[in-house]
């Protein structure tokens, strides 16, 4: 598998994930190390400041992973901005997943207040990888403002319901010059690895190893799904058909004998 | 992973294959070996029963290897059993995957013909696995009359598909007592690991690594694919849900500072 | 709209209807009129043989309406072939629904029993309609022994889950010369539109007629879609494509004013 | 079925239509008259503004029509709201389509230019439905600037696809206080139905109509899919189920004969 370029870093693994409803920091940091995952995203709002030992990144240290402080909790472009310079700060790191969804029900992105933050935050140095929806048109204008990548949903977020707006994903993939990673709503393994198929050059999953009975093995299974869905994308897939075709050829070899 | 018990044999893989449409032998050989495959399915009409030095079977010597003669290319019950003892003598092995299709266009199989040279071909000794419709009733009966495992179709037998015949599928594992083994149109790794998910025992590939420009890289990812799905379905899934959850709980952090 | 010939009748509507599972006789009668359905499935055990008032044949004396008894309730074809006897008796037509479906939970038909009574039905004169599974194999089968219609299914009765075996029905409509009639799991308006779009020749709908809470209007509306299905497959759908094609061709004209 | 209150205006249809892509004028407007549809969207670049005679407008003059300019051929805000200009004095109506592609391929929106140009003709007084991707926060948007409905794409124009964003539409339906329009990518009667069976207040449909071998019936045929889906919409669809429920009861009735 060819390794991925994005930002100014280049990742073998293309799983990336969150940290978000672990049942505990353990185990959290067990199922990532297990997931070979190489970015991990940390809501800014988890990180305690103020506390040298801070507990959630203590649990991040291997050498492997790469922070991706997102800013889930704000409501504006203002917002995002500030609080993404708090996190540069605090985590010393310029790359950031820009998350504004005022909506408290689904969570989902808004267009005109994620491209307002985004094209000031390249502005001020940051690596912007924005969440939005599987719009291929604001994809494009976020590209456009220097975005390091796009993050269009597969669904709402923590709603495990796998790629539901596939024909815009599918879009959004054949256009894009920069990387493309399906953010929220893939809930299954045959999820990322479907996503991987169409060609999306990574995914991002928090929700479905998070809450699974157990993580751990969740981890490894996403590990495998994605690796397998990037490689049958490079090997490429056959293409579907209509009728069948016989696996092998049919001949009348009983009536020969 | 729990190793999968099937007849009177034990596998570690759940990844079956077939020989089909290779562009060559040597490539054949290749792709099922990273595949790790353990139960391999051969046309008895491919096998030259009067040349020592058959040219398939040579390729299939790994030690890992059980092979699986099929029926493919009989029409009638009455064929299928006289097709299974001559394999069973030139094979040395009293496995048998049942194929009675005789329509030439879809090769769908026939579900009477299926039946009738089940129950003799139990009575003769051999272990077998019929290839199917997605029928919970047949597969049941097929089950009653001691089949080893049921092969249900996710969609015509080389159409790359995948599963179609989801909700049947859903039934046939939720009532069979007999492994379930899901055969044709699996055409991705992604559809590979959904059989898998939905508590399918193994899946059967063919086509989709076969014609596929890179079968061995494509091989590798089923593999990977089968036992990401497999993995996720003994860690259990997490369900689905039509509203989002926050990954991370909201807060006024921001209102804070 | 062109007519819909099945057996030795003639039909202006290619809706057909149920009788059961209606909150009252009267609501029965009055949703089945509006359908303006003009071929009604009654199961034979809801017919009271000795009681001249029997109630639910009286609800269904429009003279537009012909009374398609139906064997629910029957495990084996011994039993099917009984009950339709006493039907042919009691209600006196030779058109039998034949419904042989030995599971209690999903109520899916069986294959085997299902053809054996539907070849011996034929030839006691009956006019057969099988309820079958999705399987191409046996539709043809049953096409073969003399049925005048396959009534494949979508979906397991009751469920409302629309075309799940979707793939298997364009089959079954491609290859069969005898009426296809989809049964089972339309449980909108849509997808009877959907089912005729496809090109099968009517569809059989009642539980989403039924159990709503206001079968009357329901009635309606299936009888709508269904004509509407019916238009849109005469005149010839637009093809699916890809990429979108502009419903209006783009020019400058805005840069020329 | 209730009317549809929008903006000023009380319809009794909820099929809107467009006029590009039919083979002569002729057609068009015969196929517009059998589908009673209201409201006719018309591209004012195929205006002809200084000709008395102009041809399309003539093919519309039926008293139950509505014109309803559109801005398609626009790039931008700006443009947007000149080219609305010259529709309003053009064809004296403040109603108005507004859509902005600057997407030749595909003919996707622009989120930004939308809002942008939305407010801005809703504070000179025009009545603006806006075409848009299924984004429920867009939406969202729109509506708190004043549009008069909102016209989420269903996929891309012209592709015939269905209800590609079903899961968005949900949203969308569940949370929009103006009209949700279904619009693009409605490509037969099943999906339109679907489309009003989900709640949405009405749907767009040209390509289908138009390129179809014969324009007229099926105008007929979505007139009649969209009163299907509407009235089964208001009279409630029965819920799915994963497990079937018999249609009618089971009883031993023939072991009692």
């Amino acid at each position: 598998m060819t390794p991925l370029q994005l930002g100014d870093k280049t990742f073998s693994s293309r799983l990336f994930t969150g940290t978000g409803k672990f049942a505990s920091n353990q185990l959290m940091q067990e199922a990532i190390e297990v997931s070979e995952s190489e970015l991990v995203t940390v809501a800014l709002r988890r990180v305690d400041m103020n506390n040298q030992a801070d507990d959630i990144l203590k649990h991040l240290k291997h050498k492997r992973i790469n922070l991706l402080p997102n800013t889930s909790g704000v409501r504006t472009a203002k917002e995002a901005v500030f609080a993404a310079q708090l996190a540069r700060e605090a985590l010393e790191t310029n790359w950031l997943k820009l998350e504004i969804h005022p909506d408290p029900k689904y969570l989902l992105p808004d267009p005109i207040e994620t491209l307002k933050a985004a094209e000031e935050l390249v502005k001020l140095g940051f690596i912007v990888l924005p969440y939005v929806q599987a719009d291929p048109v604001l994809c494009k204008r976020l590209e456009e403002v220097g975005t390091a990548a796009v993050m269009p949903l597969g669904a709402p977020i923590g709603s495990n319901q796998g790629l539901q707006t596939k024909e815009m994903l599918r879009i959004i993939i054949e256009q894009s010059q920069v990387p493309v990673v399906v953010d929220a709503g893939i809930g299954a393994p045959s999820h990322a690895a479907d996503a991987m198929e169409m060609g999306a050059d990574a995914v991002l999953v928090n929700t479905a190893i998070a809450v699974s009975p157990n993580p751990v093995e969740m981890g490894k299974a996403f590990k495998l799904a994605v690796e397998a869905g990037r490689m049958a994308y490079e090997a490429k897939l056959a293409t579907k058909s209509m009728g069948a075709e016989a696996s092998s050829p049919l001949t009348a070899f009983l009536d020969e004998l």
